[in-house]
């Protein structure tokens, strides 16, 4: 008799992944995994988008964090089912979790699904969780050399959001420097800059966002 | 006869930190792994640190990062024996990456290492480098709710650096929110408030790290 040894997590999390992504084309859900460092402004570029979509587009918000649920209590306020994961520690969300979190998501009401990865600019790039596709998040905060110094994750990106452009002339982030880097690592992202805190730039991301639902 | 197995890769790693620990003791070398996001400033406060510090008293520098050597180019202009480590991916150093790193630096000739790990508020908590103690930089652009969404960091620290201070009044930083979560993480930690842009504050952290020497 044959045995099958399941010896490659990562291989097990991206069969669950394969399934997660068939079963939300079916639902008609696109989902966006949300990438970025701690503080680059994930929850608070979906805090100002969600209220802009249009009203016949309903999203839903999986958090996670290693711990409270302070995210999901933002979204919430946005009117978005919200649900939080607690990873406990863990660095980065995994197929599995997502798999649990969409028990709790009634998919026939929406259209959109953020997901909101751990604060981690390393580990969360390694772990597909059944995303139509991925945004990352980059403050100008953390510098313009960000793309070349992680690669790994910024090279999995569909969009890039260049956030906190409203600090950016109260820092040395030179928007050449970022634009060039990211170039050398993955040329098919569309960049975005915006906002969160001033609102700018969210028209395109609005934009971008709509015209890809299903 | 008895068969040894290691199977804790953690525990592996702390028998080869706590080896690079009495190796440094001997060699009267203090060390502290310095961890923090992506852009939060940590070699932006080496640059600026290590030229204050007495001419009795000379730092030597490993860097960590998944790629690029950037980070060493800068520290390298401060005169500190430069050393850095590409992890190629991995999230973290490690007591192994340490001990091969130690390799290229006369020890002999210097008081006082600093290591710079991945930037990454999460993975690096789990790993001893042999280092004397941890500082963190948080800086004001990540927001003030970091200590408790991200407590294996926070609460390793023997002092936590709140950075970009210069930014503080452009964003919605609450230095008292910060510094609650933080008490609640780890009441016994140190918190210095730094501008690596500015120089404010460095006075204070030299005094932090020269009390401290051997």
């Amino acid at each position: 008799m044959k045995v099958n040894v399941m010896s490659d997590i990562l291989k097990a999390n991206d069969l669950l992944a394969r399934d997660i992504k068939d079963f939300l084309k079916q639902k008609a859900v696109v989902s966006w995994n949300i990438m970025g460092s701690p503080g680059s402004g994930k929850t608070s570029i979906l805090e100002r988008l969600i209220p802009m979509l249009p009203d016949t587009v309903k999203a839903a918000v999986i958090e996670g964090d290693l711990a409270t649920s302070n995210d999901a209590e933002r979204i919430a306020k946005t009117g978005a089912q919200t649900t939080q994961i607690n990873t406990n520690g863990a660095c980065h969300l995994d197929a599995a979790m997502i798999r649990a979190a969409l028990d709790a998501i009634d998919l026939d009401k929406i259209s959109l699904l953020f997901i909101e990865n751990v604060g981690n600019l390393v580990c969360p790039s390694g772990y597909k969780l059944g995303e139509t596709g991925r945004i990352i998040v980059s403050s100008t905060a953390e510098g313009d050399d960000k793309p070349e110094k992680y690669p790994s994750i910024f090279k999995t990106g569909d969009l890039v959001l260049i956030n906190k452009t409203d600090l950016m002339d109260h820092t040395n982030f030179n928007m050449d420097v970022f634009k060039r880097g990211m170039r050398k690592i993955n040329p098919g992202a569309d960049m975005l800059l915006v906002s969160a805190a001033h609102g700018s730039g969210f028209e395109k991301l609005l934009d971008w966002v709509t015209q890809r639902l299903h």
